[in-house]
């Protein structure tokens, strides 16, 4: 089989359920040695680090009680007294800074076919202070605390067998969500499947009322998801299709199917962003999150033509979304086997962003990002689209294409 | 005020809230004198009507314990022992045969602008076999007893106060709703307004187990809350905006402002369908049904575009969508001032059916609609598209000139 095929192939036989939660030190068991913290994107020092990203750092070390002080905070990061992983290594993906400390409650997302896991945390809430865009206020670490004490215990306590998160997400792009920006549907649908093991009033349990309230409670899981379905596709020899795209504010870094874990980078771009007041694109940070591998597997920025409601949150509109969707089916292998946005054609979201496609037409893919404010301690500030820079996808092709050349030599 | 101008300021001034569930009896009194029973369409003698009618009016004899067997029922009918009204003519809607009687129980939803009412009832499911389309064996009746004997009761106990379904019929639209053949948003929506004021676990709530499983649930209620948005545009002189569209399944039956509750009718067509096995045109009755109420204020059909599942079940695409719809901003005098179908845009959906631009471009409205089987006992066969006979629209845009000249004369 063409490798490209091979990546094909291992995406539409996998599927993503919803296995348990348990605390991010089991989840993630590097974060239970010594002091670590993980964070969204490739590797980088603290130093290195943007505004958003030290700030959340700084919050999960008031939140672990490790510092008392976001100062003192920031002196023990930068003396190195913590290990820093990078979520992505360490088979986690979390939206924006996408901080995880040991003590906070992790999803595990299976991939039952390969048997792959991967983790992670439950979304804070849709109000501007999260701890994921860097804010760290006492109601911050209050509203985390809540999060990870009383809403994912009664999660848990609700979770049905073996949910599909891909089904979930199958519904959800037909009910208005691109599964990025956007999680309304995702949500109901999460919602509507714990009710039925849910043992009291429905005003009364801690699982409703959050997610009642957070409309982008399920942006955790489908990128979760998206990354269950996408690790098996790793490593398969002379593949081109993209298998994570991943930012840390600083830098954007993809991977690619030949190559592996190998990271390809380069600077993180700014976001063209819709901004909510007072804020503009001067505070923007540039773009962050561990998210867009929700576009690498074909939802986000490549089904926003189908989520009008989106347009308007990230500034695009539906002429552009559908442009741009054209534009991603010509930069992509393949339509997804999941994700259907025309049922009557039955055609599927752009799925296999191709290095070479992308190197060739210098097309780059879509992103429909959140955006963080590029200071610590303030938070979120807008949502827009962003494209990763051509020069990651160039790099990443150029590599493939030397792989080939040694294995032939 | 220019009179379509004036319509549409009436329209933009309303809104429809769910008020209370009460008897059928109650909420329709020309129901509680003697034997009678409520139906779809303008109304028709018995003799008249098609099978499906003839058999959810038999159904409801059976249900009501006015006959044993369908075949008594059949001949009471006949014989004149019951009064038949048509829904509009008495401040209800209900979907396809639109069968009422006294002991269901009806929503109420009120226009708070205008202080208008109109009465509909829940929906039974969405199996083949339903009262709505004609079946009427035991397990219809038992359903039908369950919904009104427990499942409506459970619902009045959680309904909120003055629940806005103009609001909800407007977030359902962002979710791949068109509010027609497909309400599965916006019966979730539905359930989550519900769901704080239910005071027993979830899986044991008759109210949240018949939404889960009714997708179609919320119809009713969007044709409830059209009729009662659409109510106080009648009467406007001059004013050529359609008011209602109804099918009686022999007849299609419209209302334009300017002539108020006069029908102008015409031969109903057969849809053109997508059949659930083992079904097919051969077998379709005409079109039936108060539910073209929803096209009427501009949802259904005009917004097949924004709802790709939909799209699949009416058996059209999504570049035929998107046709139909510019075709309908053809024939609209405005665009809905609460159905945004475009946001980024501030692009409301169709709305204003103009009898002068429909007879002037011979462009006629959209309706997507359920099928039911042309037999009496059987039910729905499938979805699909209509366009009623230009013939109604020619008729009343006549009238409304004839009107302007003797009120000139």
């Amino acid at each position: 089989m063409p490798p490209n095929e091979e990546a094909l192939a291992r995406l539409s036989a996998g599927d993503a359920l919803l296995r348990a939660i348990v605390p991010a030190r089991e989840a993630i068991p590097a974060l239970a040695q010594g002091r670590a913290l993980s964070h969204a994107g490739p590797p980088l020092p603290y130093r290195a680090m943007c505004g958003p990203m030290q700030g959340a750092l700084q919050g999960a070390m008031l939140y672990e009680g490790w510092a008392d002080t976001p100062v003192e905070a920031h002196a023990r990061l930068e003396a190195g007294e913590v290990r820093l992983l990078s979520n992505h290594e360490h088979g986690a993906v979390a939206p924006m800074a996408g901080v995880i400390s040991p003590s906070m409650q992790a999803f595990i997302i299976e991939n039952p076919t390969f048997g792959n896991r991967v983790a992670t945390i439950g979304n804070e809430g849709i109000q501007r202070e999260v701890l994921r865009c860097g804010a760290y206020s006492p109601a911050v670490l209050s509203r985390l605390r809540y999060l990870n004490e009383t809403v994912m215990p009664a999660i848990a306590a609700a979770l049905p067998e073996g949910l599909s998160l891909r089904e979930i997400m199958a519904q959800a792009i037909l009910m208005g969500d691109e599964l990025h920006q956007r999680n309304v549907a995702g949500t109901l649908l999460l919602l509507m499947a714990l009710l039925p093991q849910i043992a009291s009033p429905p005003a009364r349990n801690p699982a409703v009322t959050h997610l009642r309230e957070t409309s982008q409670f399920f942006l955790n899981l489908a990128m979760a998801a998206a990354k269950a379905l996408l690790d098996p596709l790793s490593g398969i020899p002379g593949c081109t299709i993209v298998t994570a795209i991943s930012r840390n504010g600083v830098e954007v870094g993809i991977r690619v199917s030949a190559t592996g874990d190998r990271w390809f980078r380069a600077p993180a771009p700014v976001p063209r962003g819709r901004y909510w007041e007072p804020y503009s694109a001067r505070d923007a940070n540039p773009d962050i999150g561990d998210s867009a591998i929700v576009e690498t597997v074909g939802l986000g920025g490549a089904v926003l033509a189908t989520a009008p409601a989106c347009q308007q949150i990230v500034g695009s509109s539906d002429e552009e979304a559908r442009r741009l969707q054209s534009e991603l089916y010509a930069i992509s292998a393949f339509q997804s086997p999941f994700f259907i946005c025309a049922p009557a054609e039955s055609r599927g979201s752009p799925f296999g962003l191709d290095v070479e496609r992308i190197a060739c037409t210098g097309i780059t893919p879509v992103i429909t990002t959140g955006i963080a404010h590029r200071q610590a301690g303030i938070g979120m500030i807008g949502a827009g689209i962003v494209r990763p820079p051509l020069q990651v996808f160039v790099d990443a092709w150029n590599a493939v294409r030397d792989q080939a050349t040694e294995s032939v030599t």
